[in-house]
């Protein structure tokens, strides 16, 4: 019976379960773990499975990365920067204040050594992380009351996590760690005076609108937030490799999809907002500065004690510096001419 | 004997060529039909196999659609506004005037209806076409005198192609069609004034920044413009379909492989260009206005004769009108910001 073992050889069924950081009611975000999945099952045949797990199914959404390095799952779709507790150098798999666009992100990524950077510092956690999604940049939060200056943020209790969440603090605001579940009803009661979550698509199945009128933008902490796949690195490495990289490229093509998807579904869900009366508004430019200045004041605290951190720091912030640069000349322009003509009805 | 069809009916082994429009010589560009066949054999087990030839080997650069569509070769890498001469309807899948910027065009193409009605229209030329690469915004070319008014262009002899070349001689341009390697020494000897290509990192390859001192941005008739794989439909039709998503999933890997390549690569350039004297410019804002009412007018001109494109037009405009009204929020804010630190040399 030669047959058998060599038809295995050729493509093994191998079952994996996945555990996301999301609620199945996200599906864009979600829909980016579950596409993956789909997509690699559909490559292979069927034959690499991969079985999608809502966050609180088999591990709550903020423990996927400990799940995938103690051998839990063998795979996870989640936000690092979830795990800045353990080491805010996790932040700069997926975004950090005043850092990249979605663009910017993937060419720090997939040419400008940020995956080597990233995946060096993951081993410790026995994972290997591969980009799938981005949100595109993020909306500022919600608020139960405008704010003109910067004094106005003083006391304000926000729902706003991790790296983000210290550098409010160094504006006053009290920072709280609240399940998005739970925000509605915080926000509702004045438990808390602000929210922050993703942007107009999903903020709006939330109903954040209904309890706080103003809306503002930008959410300068994530200027193009990745998700990624965490996979057990034991597992990863025990996948014949041509399954590795069918895996990469259903990552990939989950990455794009789940930008677009953003893409397409924001400008209806901003228009049904403002429509039911949200005051949609630009962070003051008092206010941007400040915070600008805050985040910077947080690197130079965390590279001091924290030399992993100051090792990706340094590298990608020269990164950041060239990609800006170049984004000013040529997409920057085009992006405000075109901006321009929306303004004046002209497209 | 059993094994022997089981194993071939598991994995087929399947060769492909596919032709390029581009020379090796643009590792980008070219790269990323490269790429593609690569991830795609990896992810295989080597047993789907592209074999990629560059532009001229089998077909020039300029034929890659007929030779996908009788079937000279499987498939092809391209893009498809070089077949504007067939029908201008092939723009809207590469890029069109004042149209979308690579993100905008990832969510028309994903989730805004835009492959739909591209391989609608695709299918009288047998063709399936999968997006495979992106540029990213591109430059508006060299120049050897300065533009300062619209009235500056009048009589330009510029290598420019297509669609775009019909709006310029609309500002009295006179549009030339030269291929790639010959536009060195034509514009070195005065034959032609100015010249588009891509961007600083290819642009500097070919040395245009040594016999035009002028180098101009936004390449409004591209500001995302994608690269697309096109395979015959039936060749298509014929693959199991698991190696359709494969090949789906390796395409998707290219793409942002490309966009991010050259993101992180055209920075360096730039500044090596400036280095070396090249003048940076912005087109005017006169020039620019012209230019977006002569591409409007354009529009309605080709609409009022071609109902296929006009057909894909009404679609496209106004998913392009909630694209750009969605990126002005938080977006262009988001960029804008990170600007005006660059340019405080604050980053």
């Amino acid at each position: 019976t030669v047959a058998a073992p060599a038809i295995a050889q050729s493509m093994p069924e191998i079952k994996w379960r996945l555990a996301s950081s999301f609620p199945k009611s996200l599906d864009t975000i979600f829909g980016a773990g579950e596409t993956m999945a789909k997509v690699l099952a559909e490559a292979t045949d069927n034959k690499f499975q991969i079985r999608v797990f809502a966050a609180g199914e088999i591990v709550p959404g903020l423990q996927v990365a400990d799940a995938v390095q103690n051998g839990t799952v063998e795979c996870g779709h989640t936000a690092a920067y979830y795990y800045v507790g353990k080491d805010p150098t996790f932040a700069f798999d997926t975004a950090v204040p005043f850092g990249l666009n979605a663009r910017q992100q993937d060419a720090w990524m997939l040419h400008g050594g940020g995956r080597e950077l990233m995946n060096e510092f993951f081993k410790e956690y026995s994972i290997h992380a591969v980009p799938c999604g981005n949100t595109g940049a993020q909306m500022g939060g919600w608020f139960r009351k405008e704010i003109k200056t910067v004094e106005d943020l003083k006391g304000v209790k926000m729902r706003i996590g991790g790296f983000a969440g210290q550098v409010m603090t160094k504006l006053g605001v009290v920072p709280q760690q609240i399940a998005g579940g739970d925000i509605y009803p915080a926000l509702e009661k004045g438990t808390i005076d602000a929210a922050e979550w993703v942007g107009p698509y999903d903020d709006q199945k939330l109903g954040f609108n209904k309890v706080a009128p103003y809306y503002y933008y930008p959410g300068w902490w994530e200027g193009g937030p990745q998700l990624s796949a965490f996979v057990n690195i034991n597992k990863w490495n025990e996948l014949p490799k041509f399954y590795q990289a069918a895996f990469e490229n259903a990552c990939a093509k989950a990455h794009t999809w789940s930008v677009a998807k953003y893409d397409a579904q924001n400008p209806k869900a901003l228009r049904e907002l403002v429509a039911s009366g949200t005051k949609l508004m630009p962070f003051p430019a008092a206010v941007m500065e400040a915070s600008f200045n805050a985040a910077n004041e947080l690197y130079a605290e965390t590279m001091a004690k924290n030399p992993k951190f100051k090792k990706v720091y340094d590298q990608w912030k020269a990164f950041r510096g060239e990609q800006v640069l170049w984004f000013r000349v040529v997409e920057n322009t085009f992006d405000n001419f075109m901006a321009r003509a929306s303004a004046q009805n002209k497209l």
